[in-house]
């Protein structure tokens, strides 16, 4: 009995990113989204008492899947430049693992009420913080050019970010790809050294 | 008469660009759009025949100051690397300025019908070109490392694209700061070489 209601709310979560990825979440009302799903829309109201509700378990969902990944990295003892390398490919691979819910891991979290907003945007907060850490270390290790690890850390991530709206899963590159290429554009630079 | 009215259009559309950047294009219907504005519905519709080609306006106005401002820079014979920085530099300026129109120029646009959905891609397109041509110069020149120049143009111009979520009028960086910090952290990276 908790296993259905589990799989069929995890159905319904599903389905809803798909189809705020479409239309976009403002088009998207609960009739559609039952009919989506294929459920009567008393029954998606048992599960969630309002829209918003979905929008908050999705982004909810994204924020835990991209810190489990990245935090075991950002405080493991790689070395500097490798483990900002690491945290790249490991972020680029959620982003599009769940890159149906991407429009609202990097903007629609922003209509969330409050005090959801603020809890979210504190979540992503301690998130950047990860980056904008390792990214100081290697300022003070003189590994990395003197530059402000807040920029710095936003212009990183805002590529990262970006993926979800150019990769294609038929196509030649894996996310593993992607991130490596990008992890190393980032760290290094376009401007050959060698 | 004429300067009444296209200065009329213009305000429509400004308004027009912050109502959409605070409560996305769909959710704002036509009527809060005159309130704004602070006119009748009927005389709205004497300017713009529907929603659509408000957004349509909006964003073919981005696309051609884009265009104007980097184009002579593309076309200029700046040594490579100052070329592709000047770009950098120049893209950041102009999505600063549209920064209430950013919402529609990076994502928004998708949501127009046929033919401009496929008319404005192309502009996108040849837009994008201007990039992926410095950068493939640069490859061939043996100056940026072999890197695949859609990936990175793509990488680059969504790095830049994104300022618009974070930049704040009032804060400390001017737009022409901002974008020389990103023109040398995407080109030279972050890792010290000297």
């Amino acid at each position: 009995m908790t296993d259905t209601k589990t799989s069929r709310k995890e159905h319904i979560l599903e389905a809803a990113a798909k189809l705020f990825s479409e239309q976009g979440y403002a088009s998207v009302g609960m009739r559609d989204l039952a009919q989506a799903v294929g459920i009567e829309s008393s029954s998606l109201y048992s599960h969630f008492g309002k829209k918003e509700d979905i929008l908050w378990d999705i982004a909810l969902h994204c924020a835990q899947d991209f810190n489990d990944t990245v935090s075991p990295i950002a405080h493991s003892d790689l070395h500097t430049k490798r483990k900002l390398q690491e945290m790249i490919i490991a972020h680029v691979d959620v982003t599009l693992r769940n890159r149906l819910a991407a429009p609202i891991f990097t903007t629609e979290w922003r209509i969330l009420s409050e005090p959801r907003r603020s809890q979210y945007a504190n979540l992503r907060d301690e998130y950047e913080k990860m980056f904008r850490n390792v990214i100081a270390k290697g300022v003070e290790e003189n590994l990395f050019r003197p530059i402000d690890e807040k920029f710095s850390a936003l212009t990183i991530l805002s590529a990262l970010n970006w993926t979800y709206l150019w990769y294609k899963p038929e196509g030649e590159l894996t996310p593993n790809q992607i991130g490596e290429t990008l992890a190393q554009m980032l760290t290094d630079g376009l401007v050959r050294t060698f």
